[in-house]
């Protein structure tokens, strides 16, 4: 099952102005920040009652962070979606001849396990699929 | 107080695809649609346990939605936050010279009411806020 939004991808042009904005005038909290090295990305997490806001930053220009900067310019690069069993979902989209971005399940901030569908499938959005660990 | 994401406008060059993916292949319940003339855009509601997508169509090339997949290309459009007091919100987003692209609240889809803040003041990301109505 497909639950909720579990967090959205921002790649913001000027990351102090939106940690700023969504912090400081929008009074949502942050949940401190964590470097994904196998992404190449610096997160810093903003709380929503119902989800979260995951400001990124790229830490290397070899970073998907980076090249999505530079072709699409700053906004929303992914939505990530919250599901229950992930290894199911997998073999679900394959059967549907969903393209995956990853041949297998990596790791995602906070410990969880993502998978990552290209926009090609998806109308043209970046979806990821997320599984909470230690439930 | 900001409460949840209330939902994001997704912009698909796809939407046909966009919504096969989310409710054919995600089984995210559709929750009907409706034109908002006022932004010339057709709006289909796709629901999640938390929140809801908005899959966003022109329904005119002057439409914002038209402008933003020719300059962006397809993706997330807006985020859409909840808020308890609109009226509230824009005295303080005022005072903290945020810029708003509305000089006053107008109607959005279901009835609420929004207001859009300009990317400028967010550090690249178009933010929505939305009271609803019927409380």
């Amino acid at each position: 099952m497909v639950k909720r939004i579990s967090h959205l991808g921002i790649v913001p042009k000027d990351v102090e102005k939106a940690v700023k904005f969504f912090h400081g005038v929008l009074n949502l909290e942050k949940e401190g920040s964590e470097i994904v090295d196998e992404q190449k990305v610096a997160v810093q997490f903003i709380r929503t009652e119902n989800s979260r806001l995951e400001i990124l930053e790229a830490t290397s220009s070899e970073s998907p962070i980076a090249k999505f900067l530079e072709t699409k310019g700053s906004g929303v690069q992914h939505i990530a979606l919250e599901v229950d069993n992930l290894d199911e979902w997998i073999q679900h989209l394959k059967k549907n001849n969903i393209r995956l971005i990853d041949e297998a399940p990596r790791y995602g901030a906070h410990n969880t396990r993502i998978i990552f569908i290209h926009p090609h499938s998806t109308g043209g959005v970046l979806v990821e699929l997320v599984e909470e660990q230690n439930k």
